[in-house]
């Protein structure tokens, strides 16, 4: 699993209880895997259809820094399923884990359309490159 | 299922592609969520602790009109299960639908602790209520 | 008067001083009447164009559940008229109390249009429903 | 009246209707006005009591420059009444006007308390200036 | 140096060790100098083109008063050089500055077009007025 | 240069021309470059002390994938200097460059403090970690 997102839990992210608001990591969680399934998949419109069951392990405070992960677990014709994962990146304590995300692959008249991918790619030679590429993420 | 809370997409709310971000819908069941197992339970100290899949059935635009909606199905001794759905006011289409978010009951040591009930309420007889009540909800 | 919406008040929505920001809270208000009205008048193009004075009864903070009540108290040929109130949910206490909140309803071009109703509707039968109705609210 | 701050209206600050979200126009309103009045009593804790109606008389777009405008109109014992109005900077178009917010002026204690000034100050001699001065605003 | 635009820092705009998150004012820094760009080229379509570095003197907590200012400094043919600065609104402490800003005008087609200003306005005469003035800021 | 954080460009990150808003994008750094440094620097209590010119190359448009680069460039005995860069993800353009950010490491007291490393760690050995490791990022 990659993990390449940061955050740093300020004020605005906490709930009522001085806690992390789950709400709030859900929603760095669903971006986060937008921009993982679009640069898997090659294709801008990608949409979230489904997500597994979420076990909220821990909880965070304001001041910790956070990393969420990702990493393709299976290509559909249509789809690509996730794994997600958010921790502290100091402790390494899960907070979260979702086994399966799935985002489906929309064509240009927005109904689902065959991607064309069967397997991960760590470099980025599904999306238009229009330059030379100089470095390997 | 009750329906209380209420949403009007705003551009705000949109992800990058124009259509109702997944991640802020999942932030505001979270907040509703918190909200009735509070009331449920008669404490201000509940966390997160489960969400059982989340079917995204479809999206919605700018301007639509959301409602959130909220069943408690099941009484544990620390816990409680909620069943929730969002969908659009104007046509009752689902939006998303998550059959189990639990939450659990904190003692004031942070730790699970009993909260005694085991029914539904639609009274708000599990607060504390300085003054005597004078309407039904 | 029925009470829909619920917030719960966290960190993003205090004020320099760390109680309820009055701003947000008129902000909730806003939109919570947006929809009500909506739903009263059978038409998305309604914008606000008044409100009467407000008085900020008292304050709320860190964690408290606010509820947001509103209900029709006049219809006027191209407008509607809400009373709304803002109360904690445990205590009952209002938090602010707004006697008139006038929303205009605009036709296809953009000015004052008829809508045709005088008398608040508990249901939803203003709005276009494609299926058959299976609750009622 | 003073015109001090200014906003460029951004997607954030639309509504359902892609117009100018009243609601977030109030809460500029409301912390321009809190800024106001501490400078003019010499005290960080100041809350909004009251507002007189507010009309909405025109709209704004994303792109437009706004303005809000303040002045004090009256010193109580405790309290400070301003009169506020937010307008197109292009156009002077008045987007809304507020007749009469009051604050009140807290005591260490959070009750209210004198504030001991009956007149517009112009300066900033009411606040604690630990330098020599060397602009007037 | 004109101080406009003023904030009250509240918890959102804070960052994960509780003072003024740095980001929150520069992005506050970049509308205000959006808006005064704006109203010196009379025209809405304006870019940043570049910032010169930015000394960080001194923070700021919740509660806290700011305020924004900005000079003109420069005219070019097609661009416009400001400075900025931000302080604490009570003890005149500068916060940041920023010696030089500048902005880009662009012509329709969206590239740089000559704007033929060359001094500072005071006035409001580069904007559409149309209605007569009746106030000077 | 190493690329971690990832943004999707959504409607509220947006100015009022409709293009990414030069503030969000200060903020996405300035959050960004902080996790790197209390990474570096194995201390929570850091802060933005300086930014050199910054250089707007491009811009970006709704639905772009942005990503954010930072790398060490220096380590001073109280202080390190970080170079960052933020690109669009798909076609590689820079958005815009930042030569040198400086942050301050902190002591208990809130002064600067000696942090004693000298050069860049790819692993994360200056952080308290109670577990053993598993994994390499």
């Amino acid at each position: 699993m990659n993990f390449y997102t940061r955050k740093w839990v300020r004020p605005e992210d906490l709930n009522g209880n001085g806690t992390l608001f789950g709400g709030s990591l859900l929603r760095w969680i669903d971006e986060e895997a937008v921009v993982y399934s679009v640069l898997q998949l090659g294709n801008g419109r990608v949409v979230t259809k489904y997500m597994s069951e979420i076990n909220f392990v821990s909880s965070a405070r304001q001041g910790d820094l956070i990393e969420l992960g990702l990493i393709a677990t299976e290509f559909g014709r249509t789809s690509i399923t996730l794994r997600a994962e958010a921790r502290n990146m100091i402790t390494r304590t899960s907070i979260l884990t979702i086994e399966r995300i799935v985002f489906v692959n929309l064509g240009e008249d927005g109904t689902p359309a065959p991607h064309g991918h069967t397997e991960i790619t760590y470099a980025r030679d599904r999306v238009p490159v229009p330059d030379e590429r100089t470095d390997i993420d």
